[in-house]
């Protein structure tokens, strides 16, 4: 029985650790807040983010991050992509030296444009057979409600891989091995920024023929970078590609959509943000993949305009028009 | 102005004639029958299949071949797959000797396992460069309903595909080019077992992970076939690959998912044809690509198990129990 550190308890972590109790894992929680940490010890679920799921037996929390992460052969983390850096600082001294690094996070930081497993890297000097992440159309919701899913669990040591593919392996939750860390971080930072723009074309009353015009087009701008930069092609015709891409745009839980959705319809990031308290990940990561791109010398179209549009300096209307208005020749031009 | 002969006046095939009357050609649909006909060229509507939809007025309808195929530069064929060799043995001393056509179907023969620009080919002996298809996401009430939708136009002489790409340019219709008519045929046509199985998940009550980790792996398995027998893998991966897969999986106009969802529910192929008079294409594909598949020493799995499900061999549930049981090692193994 290993003993596994989720830090921290929101939807995502809540739910994967239903996956590692479900496969077997000793789960220790670290959550903000006390009522968080309270109401999952008391009542074994996470009422404010995940309410109706009963967590296994073998999960716990704790608010205290040195008491989670003692022991812990695994150690999880799913935080805002742009806090993570300050979080790790406080939190790496009481890292166990051997424990195994798995990011769940989808983003790249401003500034820097570094990926999540490049910050962690950074950060705790661990080498990258202790880096990890999981990647794949993971939905936490259907996760936490045990529907059958496949993810894909990522490591540039492949024995490693393995080893945390026996370890996430549940009745409900299948994971791929891969060694191909960088391709599946940029699918899954990626696809949130396309998510946006499917959600503009919703949002705007266009149909099935449109989305798929954008999820594919969003697919092809994604593999250009990714492959850019190193990654296998493979990656992002697969489950933390195409999977999660897909699922993301299919669904309505999906907060990057809800949020383009509602650019779609005319309101402006302020007006949305000034509504809800979740963050869209993507309206953030946007300026760093464009950036990135930039800095390859790839073509984002996609990127540039959910940019704009999130930024007030054109609507999604316009973002719209200016697709359909794109000159073009060949397909694979 | 060019002629356009359109055989024939069903959903799609009335669609497209929106799209090339939008786009300035004379068009003339041939009915099969006279009240279909008669209703076009009095209402300037096709109320059977496409209700509400006003058609441009440069599209007339007759039940003579020989009449809709006089002097026709572009014949576009959208009949049902299992017919259209016969159909075409009839129509074709009436094509004239110059005119290109064009494929709108998605299918491939039984028994003889050839994709319908192979049955065109070989019954009407053109020339590749008189033969092409148009694929991509363009669900045919979308297409009416002038949404904005792109779509591949291919023809292994690409001065064909450019010529075709301009006639079939209308506002909301955005045609590239590709020279890759096979994998735009595989991808079309596989697309729709893939949406057998999709719609399997969805009636058995699965969400947006289970139904994204199909469309994942059915574009796999699709690739895997069409570059076994010479396509471009980018093909797969635009619009007439991955684009029009999502664009038929997400939407509940879609036959082949609608049929999926009903075995899903639990009703046999016997029952579902019994109380609908749509025909679900890939419900008879789905042998003929496994032939081909088998045939080119290619493992298909879905196909494999869409088949068992449609003969009654095996239920939907057994069907994803058999997925989620497959024993896998590395996602590209």
């Amino acid at each position: 029985m290993s003993k596994v550190a989720v830090l921290s308890a929101g939807s995502w972590g809540t739910s994967f650790s239903v996956v590692l109790g479900d496969a077997g894992n000793d789960v220790v929680l670290w959550a903000r807040r006390d009522e968080v940490a309270e109401n999952i010890n008391s009542k074994g679920e996470n009422s404010e983010y995940l309410p109706g799921i009963e967590l296994p037996p073998s999960v716990s929390a704790t608010t205290d991050h040195e008491e989670a992460l003692a022991g812990a052969d695994v150690v999880v983390l799913t935080v805002p992509s742009q806090t993570l850096r300050d979080n790790l600082a406080e939190w790496t001294p009481a890292i166990p030296r051997d424990a195994v690094m798995v990011s769940l996070m989808k983003g790249v930081e401003l500034g820097t444009l570094k990926r999540m497993s490049e910050v962690i890297a950074e950060v705790t000097d661990a080498d990258p057979s202790r880096i990890a992440v999981v990647s794949g159309p993971n939905l936490a919701k259907e996760i936490a409600r045990r529907e059958p899913a496949a993810s894909v669990v990522a490591c540039e040591d492949e024995e490693v891989a393995k080893r945390l593919q026996a370890l996430f392996h549940s009745p409900a939750f299948r994971p791929y091995t891969s060694v191909d860390v960088l391709g599946c971080e940029l699918g899954g930072a990626y696809k949130n920024v396309v998510a946006l723009a499917v959600g503009m074309a919703v949002g705007l009353g266009f149909g099935d023929n449109t989305t798929a015009s954008v999820i594919t087009r969003g697919l092809a701008e994604t593999a250009r970078l990714a492959m850019a930069q190193g990654a296998n092609p493979l990656t992002l015709m697969g489950l933390a590609g195409l999977g999660d891409l897909v699922a993301t745009c299919s669904s309505p839980l999906s907060r990057n959509r809800t949020f383009g959705e509602k650019l779609g319809q005319g309101m402006t990031t302020e007006q949305i943000l000034a509504s809800t308290r979740q963050v869209a990940e993507g309206a953030k990561s946007c300026k760093s993949l464009l950036d990135l791109a930039r800095r390859t010398g790839v073509d984002a179209p996609i990127a540039e305009h959910v940019d704009a549009v999130v930024d007030g300096r054109m609507t999604a209307t316009e973002m719209m028009d200016s697709f359909i208005a794109r000159d073009t020749k060949a397909e694979t031009d």
